[in-house]
């Protein structure tokens, strides 16, 4: 069981309607060791894919992309959501549906720091239902490079995004990958 | 000269309005060796203060809260903006006023995550207007903490925010702190 795992069982919290809330140490307030943890755990998954560039988006992936960036040595670039008049007129976008709030809104990425030669490694904190990381494939196809994967924090493994992003053939790897939630249980696959 | 300060002469980006871009590496793309270094250089200058967490909003300010906080082995807190659903009811807020966008937004912090007893140092990028720090301080207050200090990136001294942040009785520091931008050329102050 790896840090995230463990972390999860002693201080996430299971709410009604399959919610995670892992505030106490990820999306709210954040526990630098377990962080350091993740990005060692991302590196062991990835280090033999020769990635140059961690792609997530802001705001709660940006704290872990950043740890598992300084493993593997290289930048980290956030996707910046709605408005993005101040990343500039060069840039390419995506849409991106949150099943959530019912509604889209868009991404973007400055052309500037995604060139055709990057081999993008994907980071992001949740996988439900999968849009937000097909938002960033299709922004690392638009700018012609390559996508490596996608390191996941916590999948929810019993929701359809994980088999849809297999399906577009990204190589998906979660640090926990939950199967059930039942009675606020939580059980990791494997 | 620190790193950041470096960093900025030889890769910010002055536009008109007195826009200094740092996209490159600190609010769209992230140069990791830059933030440790930023992070090293926060706590020298508050390492006697006995903070006990990191507080920032989201989204540009969390990593180099994140690499302050490493230094002083606290958590971070992210203040959450906008709608907070997902933070939970219990929750401390505040209005800042945005002078570049003209509108006001609120920023929430959940109750479980400041405590009457916690030190509080401030991490942000950008101090311009100051809105944001005074945000911030007012949720201190309300949670009964001690405000120990801001720390900020880059201090935009020829406009009002560092002085209303010092009569506030903050005990603001920055890193890079511009005295002018005249004709594209960034001067540091001392």
């Amino acid at each position: 069981m790896n840090s995230l795992q463990k972390k999860i069982l002693s201080e996430g919290k299971v709410l009604p309607g399959n919610i995670l809330k892992v505030d106490g140490f990820l999306n709210h307030q954040i526990d630098i060791a377990l962080l350091k943890d993740m990005g060692k755990d991302f590196y062991e998954l990835f280090k033999d894919k020769n990635i140059t560039k961690i792609l997530t988006i802001e705001a709660s992936g940006i704290a872990i992309a950043c740890y598992t960036a300084e493993y593997f040595n290289v930048p980290v670039v956030f996707a910046k959501k709605g408005q993005h008049k101040n990343v500039g007129k060069d840039v390419f976008t995506a849409e991106v549906f949150s099943f959530t709030k019912g509604t889209s809104y868009e991404v973007a990425v400055s052309q500037l720091y995604l060139k055709p030669d990057d081999r993008v490694l994907i980071i992001d904190d949740f996988l439900a239902n999968g849009q937000a990381v097909l938002g960033l494939q299709k922004i690392i196809e638009d700018a012609g490079a390559t996508l490596c994967g996608a390191g996941i924090a916590i999948t929810k493994a019993f929701q359809s995004g994980e088999q849809l992003l297999i399906d577009a053939g990204i190589d998906v790897k979660s640090l926990a990958a939950i199967e059930s939630m039942e009675n606020g249980t939580v059980v990791f696959r494997d």
